[in-house]
């Protein structure tokens, strides 16, 4: 019997199933694709290495040797009996979305500092006004929360519209591939807040993280200073910010929840001053993104196979 | 008695008039400052320096040496008769306005690319869905036809984003500051448009642009092609693009148009697949644009009252 491997990716096409086969084979694996968890499961017992994202799959496969998981969060993976087989690997995508997420930054940051939602309700009752005071990303002072491929990624595009300043926040205080003007630990937050007028957060979802933009931190903030959060929702006090966004004295826009899908009563849905989207920053249907993933999937396959360490190998007690 | 220098720039802050005056002042001008072409018309007699962008200024003053306008076009100076004074100079403020309008076109297209109306009226309805397939601004082929300041700056911003081609299109085939990977001439705008996914255009509005873009050349665009128009509508042959929007093969961000205040009864207004703005890409509310106006226009202050050629002089017959 051949060892499997089994891919579980909704909607994955058929020229990428091709090279995971053809990869999969050439290493003696039979591969298997599945459309959901659901239907996966049954076939997880013999299972070696597991390409997919649902946390039920590392639960179900007692000899894992290997998941990969298409997205860059890995939190369903770090619990206490996430993984079945103790001794399996993870991996996951971190370096698939940078593109396609800062595009997202870039995009809502110039919607809410060019008020194009007031526009838009301006030219929906074929009203001709233009006198409405915009705002630049030139010479504005960015802090980026979070400095991995998401924070780079924004931080290469936000340079080239001119920035006063782009700070960065990290565990190391490093300033990867020097993107950044400077980079500061997380202990500097209280010091750094007061001057920020764009906070751009990328940051997963770990007990370091949670709430670090808490009440009090938001209240640091300068008026009209926007927040971008394209990380993990559990990042930021939602109901401490919604009340900074219904005094209209702080700007947002968020793709991350608390709890996702967002509750149909949940004050978010009809808060002013905030661009909301349903976790679409950094999803797969770009076809950059979804082709990174296959494409690191692969280098770790070669990898695993030969023996070699993985490249793509994450830390589950650092949460990424 | 001293020379006049009338200024025509709805709130104008006071910091500028102040800065004008003194300049003024020490050069033996007197400066007056109107809130409206209407106020100024019955003072401009003996105006030698007119500043604003109303083409009645030019009209009435028989002794104007010079007129700045804050605006980047100038169509409303270039016909017969446009000054009273025909050996007046004229100066514009191109060069204040890349900075704004870059960070429109940016917006707007991103906005096309990433379905962000669509993603809107979802969230609208507060329904969860992010399956809409996106496209990026990496490996993007791009046509700037216009590579002034407006062309420049965006090409700078576009840059960071990974295009797979920055193409110029301008009269002299020459690429300014070397931001374009290439630049050609009109003759070879035939030959451009089948590989072109995202056409920005920053043209003036001259006899020689005239509806450049006709039916027959958007036709010439491939299927979901961008078009964003930040010059001037005249371009354009807007019942040709209108018509191709309605069918969805084209896409387009349009703030200028052929007639504006757009018609309240224009079919633009319910156009879909179409990001309609009311010609604010490059109004003068943003702090930078306005300094940039007004510096350029003391700096001109200076050389025209040493006797200097001014350096913002605008060739009337070119159009620019």
């Amino acid at each position: 019997m051949s060892r499997k491997l089994v891919t579980v990716i909704p909607g994955l096409k058929q020229e990428y199933r091709g090279r995971i086969e053809a990869c999969a084979r050439a290493h003696g694996f039979e591969a298997l694709f599945f459309e959901s968890a659901a239907q996966a499961l049954p076939h997880l017992a013999d299972a070696e290495i597991v390409f997919g994202q649902d946390g039920r799959l590392a639960q179900s496969a007692p000899k894992l040797g290997w998941l990969c998981t298409p997205s860059a969060g890995i939190n369903q993976f770090t619990g206490e009996g996430a993984f079945l087989n103790p001794n399996a690997l993870l991996t996951n995508s971190s370096g698939a979305y940078g593109v396609t997420i800062s595009e997202h930054v870039i995009m809502v940051t110039l919607e809410i500092l060019r008020r194009q939602r007031e526009y838009e309700a301006i030219v929906t009752r074929r009203e001709w006004r233009r006198d409405l005071a915009v705002r630049s990303l030139r010479g504005i002072r960015a802090l980026l929360l979070g400095t991995g491929d998401i924070g780079c990624e924004v931080a290469l595009r936000l340079r080239a519209f001119g920035p006063e300043s782009i700070v960065g926040v990290n565990r190391s205080g490093r300033n990867p591939r020097m993107l950044f003007d400077r980079t500061e630990t997380e202990e500097k937050l209280d010091e750094l807040l007061p001057a920020c007028e764009l906070a751009v957060l990328s940051l997963p979802d770990t007990p370091g993280t949670f709430r670090m933009l808490d009440k009090r931190r938001l209240g640091l903030l300068p008026d009209g200073a926007v927040i971008v959060n394209v990380g993990r929702g559990s990042v930021i006090d939602e109901e401490a910010l919604a009340r900074e966004l219904a005094s209209r004295r702080l700007y947002a826009a968020l793709d991350v929840f608390k709890q996702e899908p967002l509750n149909r009563d949940d004050p978010l849905w009809d808060c002013p001053n905030l661009i909301l989207t349903p976790h679409v920053s950094g999803n797969m249907t770009l076809p950059y993104t979804i082709d990174r993933i296959v494409q690191m999937f692969l280098e770790d396959l070669e990898h695993y196979c030969r023996g070699e360490r993985l490249a793509h190998l994450v830390d589950i007690r650092r949460g990424y």
